[in-house]
């Protein structure tokens, strides 16, 4: 039986890729390559069709056969959270319905962009809870894509209110004053599980605020799994020296419009799946771009063996 | 067989409700009602799916039976367009082949929100018609709610080199000019057919200009019927006096966020539909705006009478 | 000695227009003339350098000159407020001392467009009161433009906490509601004014809602102020008769982008300013919408004949 | 006298930060305290009334001190451009006259954010020359926060016809490939100064692209003159090495929200600026934030010492 996703949620929680064929069909082989590397490289959960999975280019049907595929590699060793957000709250039911049929740990919800005030925003998770009942979810907070603030008011009063929140999906920016906040007494009633984003660009300031780890992609997530580890372990030295190593490339890979072009270029450079195809609407990655990728990878492998 | 869209489309397509029963469920009965009813008051097309449709509401085999329910009403009378907006190119494309399969006349794409440079959106819909073949599609040009803007080169760019453009779905605002640039000697290589939205509140302008009809919602279609016909009959005087009359209410059904309530309310008033309900999320109208409207109405009946 | 704003206000305020020479340079006679003009209409106060009034558009030294010239023909007639929404706090504080040593009632601000929770909205006008001290100001509630929205409990926040916010200057759209909102017993510590926006295109609602009168534009003022008094006489069928004998007009100047054009060609057509000129960067008006500004203003020349 | 700013342009022009005192008063002695810093610091330019400036928060009258004071300080040893951005053009007039009077070599203009379609932008510039005449100025194209997209092909039209645009302040994002197409041949009728922003955060790679330089902030601004130089000299490793020892603080000081603040407690603490304080409104760095820093520098220090 499937466990739930709670509010222990810790480690890295890897956002998956989509993988695609060139001409565009889901690659279904790579996403078990993918899967596997994942977990071999010490992923405690993964989180898939999020923003940078290419869920909105998916059919229902897809996305129904990506997720099903990827559980079933799975295979129960990590919990799977699958992103449900959607325009309507039909099309959430039906997807949430879908995805913890099929084995999946919990759901994350997006607000919408249209949300301004604090009652909306609490409004519209009440909602969703009626709508999913038990189902636990992901809050996720990212107002540089979906527009919508969120104080640490508003998250508690979600968390408080809705025992079906579990996790907050960071990625405030600047935000690490909110996991301060939110790590407060007397803030939440519960204390909940906070996994961060961003690509891990602040990992460790986050990780030494109170974050429990993090919920995002990057073509080397061994860098997370150490930053986390070495963090848990009281060694923040290792953890910010590995930190460094990794940067200069995860800083490249964050520039919005082209970051997932390189994530994937890189995860199909190191075998992780088979193509660093993309599907339309999308940009493709010029050679100038992919030697920059290869002279980053290069000297993070010179820097990581000194520091060995 | 069906007949597609094509460049001669005018008079009135109007943009269809999706009825709903009180408990959220689609009322299909109503559906029928509302066909009925457009046609009779003297509608020369439909358009289904729209923003004013609650489309993103739906899922996707609510989607298709709406559609099929409709086209089956329709039965071929006039042509039926079928909004297939969506962020990703697998979901436009699956959702075209569905409603053209069960023969819808053409769809209509408004331009995502990211598009900013006007290569970016030609682009777009050379993308578009790579997918959709030779489907006749309604470039829907509505800035206010796209964030999209298209000047008359755009548009005559897209026009000029995309056959499949039929119909722009004008609802610039303000874009009475626009039309007359785009009926000036030149500027396009073919005429096309110039549809206006924005609830007919600048109808009579727009067709001065040389627009050929309204492709919009109001709960008084007949309005716009009356308009756009006694313009093309050139009495003008006749289709302001009308327009006059109904614009108090014309105008309190285009206030954002609670037009559609208003309007579902006024049809369910009318017993086009059999209930007011729209989906979750959204606002429910009070006590307070339904006298509003009823005022509204026996004003407005009053004035008609006035004018007869 | 000048009077302060309170929360009495009530009336017309008419958004005044800034007259420009042909060449650009402020047109001070002009400002006599529509000073004169304004009054004579009915308005019970004006509002200077707000959105309409191209306030961006003027040097520091033009602002301080037209609120100077301004005032000095209102000659303490009526309570002139003036907007001093700026981008930072120096600026806003050096104008609202400036014009209210020339003699001004009060101020208005807006909230700057990256406010988005509830607190911070909150926080930047607990900011304001500790800048402009005692100073009567209005506070502006207009989503559409500011992208900031203030729930009836966040304005009431503001209400009960700052004694210097007299006024609301209500053009929340849709917004009926939440003048009914605010009316309620038991929301606000003390009645506030609450004057309408939108150009007066919701005005009989409004003032059945609550409202106490308009603060905003239209180049028939006299309008509004018909509407407002026979409101509050009692006889709103003749309220709503007057409105629409108007709103063809008033609907066709509401246009986003060439509003302001039409308001002062209306104006220069009347005699109300000398010339229709609006600084740059300016939409122009083409010579078809000004012809369609004079059909309508023969239109409701006619029908207000009918109606006496 | 002056010399004007030309399309050689090159190295590093910082972008400097307004210095104010723990009152909020402008802090004139850190002006040029600071203006010593950079100078001696190897920066070849100084940007001054940037988004990074706090412009917004000054009054013209301090805005004009500032730049005097700054401009008295340098005396001639490197241009000096000043931002003029403003939302009407009598201000912007009026300001461009103000500064290239006191001795500035050239303006830097953002486009407003109401911009979208490519002609709207080209437009624009236009109109600004004929405002400012001869004045050199500075393109930025910083789409993140003013939300307009210059296309190559725009800004080609821009560079093309207006010889005054001398430089393009590039910050685009992703934007590697825009510096690529413009230095292709054919694209620009003659070349300009191309200096790179986003706080070096890409300074390397857009070098490599055929960037002159940058022009933006950081605490360190030895960074980004050792970067440039090392590149010119074609020592690309010890570029690369040097930039990777700044990295972590630079990357933390790219938060949105607290950059400035970051950035100003680090100068204060290197003694470059007497206080980090930050006119109002602005968020406060808090204990955590600051032993953050601290940190980053201190690990900032030793990696640079292992360089050596």
């Amino acid at each position: 039986m499937t466990k739930l996703l709670t509010e222990d949620a810790a480690g890295v929680y890897v956002i998956a890729v989509t993988p695609f064929l060139p001409d565009g069909a889901v690659d279904y082989d790579s996403c078990d390559r993918m899967v596997d590397f994942y977990l071999d490289a010490g992923a405690t959960g993964l989180t898939v069709l999020g923003m940078m999975g290419e869920a909105p280019k998916l059919t229902v049907e897809e996305s129904r056969d990506v997720v099903s595929r990827i559980l079933k590699r799975v295979d129960g060793r990590v919990p799977v959270v699958v992103g449900v957000s959607a325009p309507g709250f039909a099309q959430i039911s039906v997807l949430t319905k879908m995805v913890m049929d099929l084995g999946a740990a919990g759901v994350m919800v997006a607000p919408p962009g249209s949300l301004r005030t604090d009652d909306s925003i609490v409004t519209y998770y009440t909602q969703i809870t009626d709508l999913i009942g038990n189902t636990p979810f992901v809050l996720q907070d990212f107002p540089l894509i979906t527009n919508v603030q969120m104080s640490p008011k508003v998250i508690a009063r979600i968390v408080n209110s809705l025992p079906g929140c579990v996790c907050l999906k960071h990625e405030d920016w600047p935000g690490l004053e909110k996991i301060t906040t939110l790590r407060k007494e007397g803030v939440l009633d519960r204390r909940i599980s906070i996994l961060c984003g961003n690509g891990g660009l602040f990992l460790p300031e986050e990780m030494a605020r109170g974050a429990d780890g993090a919920m995002t992609g990057f073509a080397y997530p061994e860098m997370m799994v150490s930053v986390v580890q070495h963090f848990k372990a009281g060694d923040t030295t290792r953890a910010h020296d590995l930190f460094d190593a990794y940067l200069p490339l995860a800083r490249f890979e964050q520039q919005p419009g082209i970051g997932l072009a390189i994530r994937k270029y890189t995860m199909a450079k190191r075998g992780i799946i088979a193509h660093d195809a993309l599907r339309k609407p999308a940009a493709a990655l010029t050679a100038n771009s992919r030697a920059e990728v290869d002279r980053l990878i290069a000297r993070q492998e010179n820097r990581l063996k000194e520091l060995n």
